[in-house]
């Protein structure tokens, strides 16, 4: 599949994906998604930082997530909040089935299960509180998309394109942008608004984004489009940029 | 979730899983899936040749994958292949829906079509052609279980473990494998079996599988393995060298 | 949807809805769906007949389904057969994995299982044939949502409203309306284009489709509202009198 | 699919299935669910009982499922209870998706939403309040397998029966039996701990399950046959007479 020749050609795809896509994008109905940026993941004194682990990777990434939350209450662009929980009785520990799981899975969620539904730990964190206008989705797994009302929610409001923000890049959030894409709607990843402790791996992350699934932009490329493609204009232009 | 002081401990984390997997695994029900091995993608004349791609970094893993189908035959190890299929109407194109596409999807599906149902393009490659006894998986999206049987046959035989070969990593593979991880099957997936056109993005993939999905074995490795655990032994001693 | 001033009126909720729903209606997107006639179930020779049942109480209904095919390629509504099928392997008996189950289901697929992949059995019955504009649906159990594109499909051509003809009413008809709903699709059922070997249960499944799920219609009510609806007027006037 | 002549047989076709399915049920791995019997439907109080409706055919199963509650916290099966909600936002309603809507859904869910999450009323009745050890899955739709987290559950306790209680037997049990058979679970219905407020479609709903889904049992069978099959022995004897 590789592409290198195009590439180099005058006129290339891209832009002429960009000229189809870009007559249609100011009607896109968007929803923003926050993925898991709960007390247990990002807070001091969250079962993450009390396992050892570094939360700075994490909540380095707060204030733009608020800004784009912000921006979207202002655009009255519908605001969801994703909450991985763990049941108290621990029915829901990937060790109840699996035999082969990797090591950072194990600990975190065996020995010391995170975000037990109904505790501070599960909650989303201070900083970035849900409005009550704002929507809650409970999960168990990586995916917003798995076993939630999620589509349900979408579909109700006739949300046709996500943006994903929060954590963990690698693992929730890019399993929610796949499964989003592959049931048909568009994806936007904001590259600093998401985080991965993984560092190398987020750049990957990014790079399948852009070549297989949708978007990549900053939080100030995304705030700045949707305050444009409101006002019809140059909405797009900007974002197939950022577009392979 | 920096787990790197961990790593240097005498007794790490990681031994305690593998003595926890260790002592379960004999008891695996595996099924081997070859994700996408069609003429459209891996076959001269096919589509993806005709379109111009370089099909060489999918035609190099035919014989590995060959090797692990003739073990899993000769250990009666299910085998399932999937087959990425288009209607000639043009319904399931992503271009139907997405506004926000990648010129990677756009091109091959939209202005050529490949893998046409009913189509020498669709079919699984010669080198690989299936026996009577293994099953065929029509999909339309980039996972294995989206809108398939998948999961029903994998119930119906009692599977907990899948095998994961075939291309591309970094798409339908990687789709397969964390919905497959998500649902509560075990994942394995083959290092020198799967392939990306973007070698940098394979091996994040397989970075990825080793620290938050499951197990990275090569070909030989895998084949070993089968073996010994039918024999009970030391079937896993092997592979949690490969767990993180 | 403000209906206030209408609650003061003498009419009956079921007239307020009516009322509200008839503003709307002008615009339904809705596709056919012609569930399961398949030769197994219908045809002379067929699967069914061989085993001894009387097919009559089926292929009684095939010409209101015809005149609702012909209806909808006239009027350029899209039209989706399923064909429910079993692989020759076994794999997706219902008797591979249940333990409980009725001799119903018993008998017609364990000891001679019908409509298996790629045999004659498994066709569209000829009076019904699909042209190259149809669309087929390949599935394994009751619902022609589980493990099928139907709903992938459905959102490619943006329809919102299925209307279900084909058998059994009672078993794949109704799994499907019932899914597609909670999905949320409108259903339209027809009453005289859809069968089942129960003849009482038929007429529970009409009821509890008026009560819970949508309209059910008559074979010329449908083409007659279809018809209409296309000229504005008086489309949902019609079937509101058939909704509880 | 008439079966006339066979039931005349000496030896029928349910004795032969009753023969195979005794031999393995003793190793049945069931779960109870309780569908809906939430404050909302079912106590004085509640939304439905403000909005004008006759709960008391609801509140007279409350006796035998609390008996069967206790038989299976007796046993160590696990119980699972689902409770129907709404969002206070209004984002699941019904109808803000649908335009051919019943009645009977408008009414109870757009005018006066029951069992608002969080409330009163969408909590489970305090005669059968869950313990500790019991399960809650929160549902949106119908069936209790629709965007929740319950089949992944069973998965993780290995759970191959449901058991079924609750209400509305030809709502919200029927498409969550229906889903659930079809999933690849064995299907029990209890009678007299199921209720519908439309009589005569209860009764269909039963006939549907005995022929097309699983067994019905009243709750003292069913009571008998738990403790029973415990002890190996007859527990199956009884259960084949009620299973067409």
């Amino acid at each position: 599949m590789s592409t290198a020749k195009r590439r180099s050609s005058k006129k290339s795809p891209l832009e002429e994906i960009g000229a189809g896509a870009r007559a249609r994008l100011p009607d896109i109905h968007p929803v923003l998604v926050v993925i898991d940026m709960q007390n247990g993941y990002c807070a001091h004194g969250g079962s993450y930082e009390k396992f050892g682990a570094d939360i700075s990777v994490y909540t380095k990434i707060i204030p733009n997530v608020k800004r784009i939350i912000d921006a979207c209450h202002d655009l009255r662009i519908p605001v969801f909040y994703t909450q991985q929980v763990r049941e108290p009785s621990g029915i829901d520990l990937f060790t109840r089935r699996h035999r082969i799981i990797p090591r950072r899975r194990l600990e975190f969620f065996e020995k010391n299960p995170s975000c037990v539904i109904g505790t501070w730990d599960a909650e989303v964190i201070d900083e970035l509180k849900p409005t009550e206008d704002d929507h809650i989705v409970i999960k168990r797994r990586d995916s917003a998309f798995q076993d939630t009302e999620f589509e349900l929610w979408l579909k109700s409001i006739g949300a046709d394109t996500i943006i994903f923000t929060g954590i963990d890049t690698c693992i929730c959030v890019e399993n929610s942008f796949r499964e989003g894409f592959n049931k048909g709607y568009d994806v936007i990843l904001i590259s600093d608004a998401t985080a991965s402790s993984w560092l190398k791996l987020h750049k990957a992350t990014l790079e399948e984004v852009r070549g297989s699934f949708g978007l990549v932009l900053t939080t100030g490329q995304l705030i700045d489009m949707l305050y444009t493609s409101r006002r019809g204009a140059a909405a797009f232009k900007l974002s197939t940029e950022h577009l392979e």
